[in-house]
Formats: C-alpha cells, sequence, structure tokens
C-alpha cells in the first residue's frame, strides 16, 4: 500500500531548480497526507513568489504521480518565513551566492575606451549563444554609466532569492543583473569611489544566484582602473573580447586596456572593430565615418584575431534605445559567434 | 655716471613671466659689471631651458637700456643649482605651483557616458577662445583613457618647472597638461585603484605652473566616480558643459552625471549635443545615425540651455586622428564660443 515514506522517498529526488539540493533536504515538504491513493502535500518555497514555483510544483506532481496506486496528488505553496530560512541557510553573508552557482566561462568584454560599443557587442553576443541553446549570463560592470538595463529593456528592481539576489530574465531568457537594477531610480548616479566600485562588482558576482551557466559575459567600464582591476583580480575570468573603433584616437586608448591584460595575464581572445563603416540607404556607398580602419594595429599589439567588423547600422541604435538588443541582426553575427566560440568553447556543455 | 644700484633698480621691474616674482627678488641677477656705458649682467635662470628665457632676456635688455647712458648691454643666461633653487622655493612639495598660478574660470566637460565627444568639445573650446584672444588652458582628468593629447598632437613628455611641470603648449598656445605626458610611453596602462586617481588629478591642477588663465577647460572621463568627484570636489569648477548624443541610452547615463552635478552644487551651463547626425556628401542629406534627438530630455533635467548641436563630420575625426583638433572648422562652433562665453564670462578679462 502506499505509504508515506515511499513519497518522501520520491521528493528527495526532487531538486530545488536553483540550490541543487532536494527538497527534502531544504525541509520544503510539509503536511504530507495520504487517503487512499489520494496524496496531499505543501511545498514551502524559500522564498515567496518564488519564479521557479511553476517547475518545482509540477516536479512534485510528477514524482508523485509516478509512483504506483497513486489516483491523485494535490499540492499547495507556501513560502518560508525569515527563521525557517535563516536555519536553512544562516545569516545572509556576502559571496553566499557562489556556492551555488556553476560557470562554466567567463569572458570579459573591454575597450579601455568609452563609447565604443561593448555593450552592444555583449548583447549580440550573449543573444546569438542563448540562440544556440548556451545558458547565458551578462553582468554590467558599468557601475556609474551601465548600459545593458536599456539595450536588454529591463528596468524592474531586482528581489531577493534564499541565499542572494536573483538576476533578471531577458526576453530570450539570458540572466541579467546591473547596478541599475538596485537602485531607486535609473538616472540616480552612483557617486562613490573607486573601492566601492570594485566591491559592487564583487557583490554582482558572488552575491548573485546566477545557477548554472555555459557563459557569464561581464561588460566592463572605460579605463583601467577598479572596474577592469577588480573583475580581472577577483573574478575567474577566462578570457577577454577587445572592442575598439576604427579612430586612431579610440586604437591609442585601447592598447592601454590590451597592455593591461597582458599585465594580469588575462589572453585576449580577439578584437571586436565597431562602427567601421556606414552604408548610406539612398546610395549603397559605405563611408568611412569614423576613418580608416586601424583595427589591425590593435590585433597586432594583443596578438588576437579579429572577431567582427560592425557596421554602423541605425536600426541597430533605435532598436537598443527600445530595448530590443535581442532582435538586432547584423549579417556579421553568426561569424563574430562561431569566431568567439571557437576561442572560449566551454569545457562541457550542460544539457538544455 | 650709471651705477650698478641704478641697474639693479630698474631690474627690481622686471619679473619672472611665470613666477611674479621680479629678478632681484629671485636672486636671479649675478655678476652685474659697468663700465663706461657698457653693462654686463649674468641672469641665472631657475630651470635650464627655461622656455621663457628668451622673453626674460629681452625684458632685461629694454630695462636696461632705457636707462640714461648706457651705451651697450651684454647679457649672459645661466641657470641655478639645485641647492640654489631649494633655497629660493624650499624642498619640492605639492601643490607648490597652485600659489603662483591664476585662473580666471575653470570650466569641466562631463558627460557620464563614454564616447561621446566630450575630448572633441574641450578641443573645439579651447581652440575658439585662444583665438578670440583668451589665455586658456585644458587639463585632460581622463587618466586612464586620455583622448585629449592626440587631439592637440602633443606627444612629448612634461618637463619640470621651478615650483612645478610645465604643461606642453599647443600650436595656437592652449596649455595642455595629460598623465599620458608623465608616462614612458603613451600605451602604457594607468592600472591605478580610485585614490590614485584622485590624486593624480589634484597633482596636475596643483603641481603644474599654469600661470595666468582665463579659462582652464577640465576634460572628465566617463562616470561618476573618483575623477569626477575629485575634481567638483577638489578644484573651484565654476560651472559643467554636459555633453550627450542623440541615442536614449546616452541620455539615461548623461542624467545621472546631471544629477551628481545637482548633488555636489555645480552650476550646469548648457548642453552640447555630439553626433547629431551625418550629412550624406554625396546627396546632401542628413542621416540620424544615432537615431532623433533627445536632448530636449537632458536640457530639461539639468535646467540648462543647448550650446550647440554638432554633426558626425569625418573629416573632424580625420584631423582629431591627426593631432589638429586646432584646425577643426564647425559652422556651430561660433554659436558655441558665444554661448559659452555668456554662461561663463571671465571675471576680468587679461590684457592679451
Amino acid at each position: 500500500m502506499l505509504s508515506k515514506g515511499q513519497i518522501l522517498e520520491a521528493l528527495s529526488h526532487v531538486n530545488d531548480p536553483e540550490l541543487h539540493r532536494s527538497l527534502t533536504d531544504l525541509k520544503m515538504v510539509r503536511d504530507l497526507q495520504v487517503r487512499g491513493g489520494k496524496v496531499k502535500v505543501t511545498i514551502t518555497l524559500t522564498v515567496p513568489n518564488c519564479p521557479l514555483k511553476d517547475q518545482i510544483e509540477s516536479d512534485v506532481r510528477a514524482a508523485i504521480a509516478a509512483l504506483p496506486e497513486v489516483k491523485q496528488v494535490s499540492v499547495k505553496l507556501t513560502s518560508m518565513t525569515d527563521e525557517e530560512r535563516k536555519a536553512l541557510f544562516g545569516e545572509p553573508k556576502e559571496g553566499a551566492a557562489a556556492q551555488y552557482n556553476h560557470i562554466n566561462r567567463v569572458v570579459a568584454v573591454m575597450s579601455g575606451k568609452g563609447g565604443v560599443g561593448k555593450s552592444l557587442v555583449t548583447g549580440l553576443l550573449a543573444t546569438a549563444l542563448a540562440r544556440e541553446g548556451y545558458q547565458v549570463g551578462v553582468l554590467d560592470a558599468d557601475i556609474t554609466g551601465p548600459s545593458i538595463p536599456m539595450l536588454f529593456g529591463l528596468h524592474r528592481p531586482v528581489e531577493p532569492g534564499p541565499v542572494g539576489i536573483r538576476p533578471l530574465q531577458s526576453r530570450t531568457g539570458i540572466k541579467v543583473i546591473s547596478m541599475n537594477f538596485l537602485l531607486a531610480s535609473e538616472d540616480q548616479p552612483v557617486i562613490w569611489r573607486g573601492p566601492l566600485i570594485g566591491k559592487a562588482i564583487t557583490q554582482l558576482w558572488g552575491d548573485v544566484m546566477w545557477g548554472d551557466l555555459d557563459y557569464l559575459l561581464v561588460d566592463l567600464p572605460p579605463g583601467t582602473s577598479d572596474a577592469s582591476l577588480t573583475t580581472m583580480q577577483s573574478l575567474p575570468v577566462n578570457g577577454i573580447v577587445m572592442v575598439t573603433t576604427p579612430q586612431s584616437l579610440a586604437v591609442m586608448i585601447v592598447r592601454k586596456a590590451v597592455h593591461m591584460a597582458q599585465v594580469v595575464k588575462i589572453p585576449i581572445l580577439g578584437v571586436v572593430e565597431n562602427m567601421a563603416y556606414f552604408v548610406c540607404p539612398d546610395t549603397g556607398k559605405q563611408h568611412l565615418i569614423f576613418g580608416p580602419s586601424h583595427v589591425s594595429e590593435v590585433m597586432l599589439t594583443a596578438s588576437a584575431p579579429l572577431l567582427a567588423q560592425l557596421p554602423i547600422d541605425p536600426q541597430v541604435a533605435t532598436l537598443c534605445d527600445a530595448g530590443k538588443v535581442e532582435t538586432v541582426t547584423l549579417a556579421e553575427t553568426p561569424a563574430l559567434l562561431k569566431a568567439f566560440i571557437e576561442a572560449v568553447p566551454v569545457a562541457e556543455r550542460r544539457a538544455t
């Protein structure tokens, strides 16, 4: 005859998808009742409005329904009190989320120079990777001038999870975190000196429930100061995508960033030249608006291949302003994606 | 009869043009010989190869020649030993140059966002002001990503003066200082955390022999962290020129900078929109490459007027890359200059 023990045994194989621990281990299974073939159970979520509640409920139903003699399953969802959560996970502490995260590859998108399109390249790469079925996260390390939220059209505040904050999810399922999600309003300035900037970045890494990711892209701000330094020293960065524009002016500054990467011994995977040309919609003629390319100088200094040369496209600007970077289609993206994956393949691709 | 006393008295009215103290007071007058109407004198410069040596020599000649009975003046130039210089000015100490500087108006060029053309606007304004006869200096506060040296074509290292380092002089006489002038090579990265960035900026202010300036323009880096904070808190900034581009993306970040200026209570003099449009050279048609303007939003947030809307002009990029920002001619510059001077007139214009 169907026993509570059988059901608890079955639920001990159902994991919380974020925490990778079983529901029984997490003391989430409560008020189990078995009468005839009818099973009633309460699942206590770690936090209210857990975004994974539907998945958890359906996993619980499936596990119980698979047992013999089960005729009906009724699942009630509640959530833990603060005390219960603390008893389970301890007092909230810095970096607590990191132990639950499994991040395969961390790639920083850098330039040294501002306004060259680091965030656009990050957005294009993240979207292309996600379309290929990779689990992708974007960490916006530009604390004082974040572009990522607007590109992805993400403007909600983040919500707390059981062991850290939850990243927002983009339309195509990319997990995104930015300082902007933690501010009272988007145009609030972050008037912080460097040490706090560095601390913010380590928190966006270690206090965020990234979960399982194939790729985490880190969008760096301009410069070779705190944000870049903390990212390269405190995060396990596997490589850097260096973004430049045709101007000599940009190239001189990008070369500083290249030398910084060499000093901290992080490989440069490749170079993307953005704003390479503008095609006049009336004549179809290419205009080198920012002058002839100097990307070969960057490639030479970086000893790195060209990943892509991207045009200036007014449609791209419009889509980015509208929060739709994930719908940008550029002819260059497939080759960029291919070169990127070849330069930094995941160690072992996750099932998706 | 012509006496040494008369000559010394005459020379006590000749000032070192940088230090604003008389040559006698500075113990620069040595080996004075008077025989008949023939005067021989040695002027000991405070540093070797003093760039003002010709002016000093000619001032000395003129002062002596103006005395009655003088028939011939012979001036020999030498320079002080380290010991003599220390006896006069004391041990080199931080901020020592500042007491010799007279800077009428300090204006920061800011954006929050990178790559919008802050340095271009700084270069255009500096050039236009210098052409009008103002004494102009440019302090490049972008320590990790300096654009100013390339725009002005200045690549030499700076030289020490008697009480601090000397700024370089551009082709049109603008005094320029940048971190790049202090580095062994231009593509050397400055991998410093924030507190050092802040310190570098106060040194570029207080340890530089700016001399007499009507306007000092401070070209800020992107962001609202150390460089902006130190500039606004430690330098006597009279106002800010806010630079933006048409993209909403830029505008959101520029508004953070506007709010920062409001928090630290520095007036925003006006807004410049750069990269507003591109005129196709073949068709003459305007293309809104970065989308329609959102400058009115910035003006509203900043409660500040529009100073100029500048086009994207490939020639400008080419001239900037060639170090010739001072030869850029844009139809918008005269109006920009006029609006700027009206927004921040000098307290008392220097004779030029």
